[in-house]
């Protein structure tokens, strides 16, 4: 790692991006002294403890008691990354819930909240308020009152202009060009909370970075995280890096066309993934004396999911043939994105995890009898042990990891609040 | 850039390393002098102008008569790539023919060669030696004859084992698990070349690096090539890198499963992309009259892409309706991949180019219907401008390339040889 002392930019700039460089140092080696900082940055001992300072003051780094090792001269004081004083939060509104995870700087976390909301009904307004007191809420929460907030971002399971934080298309939310950020940010301050750093992401993207960093196949270099909600989301993280194409447009598994003339999708389209062996698709057929074989109003995909749990554990036929058929479409699709891309392992979240005993079987052979290196090319195919919460966390962490790199403003220093 | 100048490293490793960042530098700056290699690595000058000695002797630098604009001192010598001492010669083996490109340090072609060979009929140890021959044809060749070589590789339609230079299974030759390179190696020792430097992969990978290093959509960041051979398959440039998958096996479109129970594919599956809108299958439904309708014999493809085009010109509804269908296919692959991969653009090389005034329309209506980002997210979808040398000339590029990384061994000094 090569420090920036000198150059063109201003100082202002370089001071910022040493500040990051110093961050990650101290993330990746805690504890560590500052002498070692010195030694892996190339900065001098005075930049670094200069920084070391700055970074205290933000409450981004904390001395330990513990002393480093050392066979001659002054014990030094270790350095680490301190988890006490600020935290992130990461929310996600899909068709039926609103997820909240808040993590320290340790990616630590420190609660989940879930909460069942029709979203598709309410329409975007009332979804941006619902969001705002969500996280009004996680703000009051005592666990929370101490901590400054690093930043908000948004998991949303539709096209995202991730640059102005609008939502192009999120067809099951009737979503289209809904401009949430900026939404967002006014009721926020409007309730005395202004100028958060927000970010608004894929749902599918910020689940595959939580997979990546703490999902049981966490640090898998090429993996890809699909979202099993009413939609069918992919995020792919091939050598270790969201790959989100020219646009910011990849991973859109849910609606490559699989069968041609096959049922309508929510996208206006027919025989895409989604249609065939998305959340809703798979309730509707698996339960046709409960629900309408097509899409009229919201269901309660939550309930649903556990009454179809239920009939199959007791080997309803109209059940398990739908389970069965779905995860042949899921294989079908699997073994797509596989011939494309040769990722180590395919992850499945959100609703298809309870599902994952009848529909993980008979996609894995699909997987095998289309994948044309032998053996799937070497991948994996698993249930994520991340539950519904995955895309919150994700995103929590993302913004976590956006401090080192400059995307993400650092906090004040506290003696100046 | 930085240059390295100490660490733990060996002083050889340390020095090749360096003779590579000087390299670089050179080409990418030339023309220059020492003075601007120096300030834009930060190796000492004395270091750079032993290391310019060192890449004058190998013939990969030279210095030209121009001299740096310098307002005091002594007027400096340019540097630049010397492009007349050295070539690298990219091979291309397909169902129906063998490739040739030899090009020198500046990427320009010397020679092109194409010749049409029934390679599935040959089998592996006959396209071995027809390799090995057309190699000694080029080395032999007085445009060659002074220039020693940097390197050989060689493009395949299937999977490669690169790091071996092991051809795992390509159906459409019929080979599996034939140990191309060392082959080829022994081969060309007995024929008095030992030790040439050999590089054996994907052709649809080949075929990318040479349409983005000098096709017309150059340079386009986000950019896959299609192979149009017996076989389809696709090279996926993502941020002007090569997807290869965790285990090198990514972007074999060709296999992607389309159609349920559709026809049979020389994979041994149905319903494959390939099956449905290869050339061979394309040409067999368009010409019934010449061609029978399942693959039996080696077929003249050249010849029937040529009547093909003819009778299409002509009107031929049969010829016509066959096109249309294939094209709609490739419109069902292309979407597939648009909307995992978001690229900037598509680009259809080989037997397809010749068609694709027939092929491309439907294609990109199906490709705007089934994409789910508006406009199909941005990617436009064209045919090369590089004709059937698309992937040998990739290979030859690759080896250039493969120069400043360490890669590819430097060649050794001229006045110790």
């Amino acid at each position: 790692m090569v420090g920036v002392s000198e150059g063109p930019a201003g100082f202002q700039a370089i001071r910022e991006t040493n500040l990051g460089i110093v961050l990650r140092t101290i993330r990746e080696q805690a504890p560590c002294s500052r002498a070692l900082v010195a030694g892996a940055t190339g900065l001098t001992k005075a930049t670094v403890s200069s920084i070391v300072a700055d970074l205290i003051g933000r409450g981004l780094v904390r001395e330990t008691g513990q002393q480093a090792e050392r066979k001659v001269g002054r014990p030094g004081v270790m350095l680490t990354l301190d988890h006490q004083t600020l935290a992130a939060i990461g929310l996600e509104i899909n068709v039926d819930y609103v997820s909240i995870v808040a993590v320290d700087l340790l990616e630590q976390e420190l609660l989940t909240e879930h909460v069942e909301f029709d979203a598709r009904a309410a329409g975007p307004e009332a979804c941006a308020r619902r969001l705002r007191d969500a996280l009004l809420e996680v703000i009051g929460d005592p666990l929370m009152r101490r901590r400054a907030l690093l930043g908000v971002s948004v998991a949303v399971p539709g096209l995202i202009d991730s640059a102005s934080g609008t939502v192009t298309n999120a067809p099951n939310l009737d979503w289209h060009g809904f401009a949430l950020r900026d939404r967002l940010s006014a009721l926020l301050a409007d309730a005395g909370h202004p100028g958060l750093a927000l970010l608004v992401d894929n749902d599918a993207n910020l689940g595959a970075i939580a997979e990546y960093r703490g999902g049981h196949l966490a640090r898998t270099p090429d993996l890809v995280y699909i979202t099993g909600e009413v939609g069918i989301g992919a995020g792919l993280l091939m050598d270790g890096r969201l790959l989100r194409g020219s646009g910011g447009f990849a991973g859109e598994l849910g609606h490559i066309p699989l069968l041609k003339d096959g049922p309508a999708c929510g996208c206006g389209r027919r025989g895409c993934l989604e249609a065939l062996a998305g959340v809703d698709a798979v309730l509707r057929r698996a339960l046709p004396d409960v629900l309408a074989p097509e899409r009229t109003a919201s269901i309660d995909v939550g309930a649903m999911v556990d009454l179809t749990v239920q009939r199959a554990e007791a080997g309803d036929p109209t059940v398990l043939e739908a389970l069965e058929d779905a995860g042949t479409w899921l294989g079908r699709g699997a073994a797509t994105l596989v011939n494309l891309l040769n990722p180590r392992a395919v992850v499945f979240g959100g609703y298809f995890v309870p599902l994952a005993p009848w529909l993980l079987p008979p996609c894995r052979a699909v997987l095998g009898a289309h994948v044309f290196a032998a053996d799937s090319g070497g991948c994996r195919v698993d249930a994520s042990a991340l539950g519904l919460s995955a895309a919150a966390r994700g995103g929590a962490m993302a913004l976590v990891d956006a401090l080192d790199t400059g995307a993400l403003p650092l906090p004040p220093s506290r003696s100046a609040a």
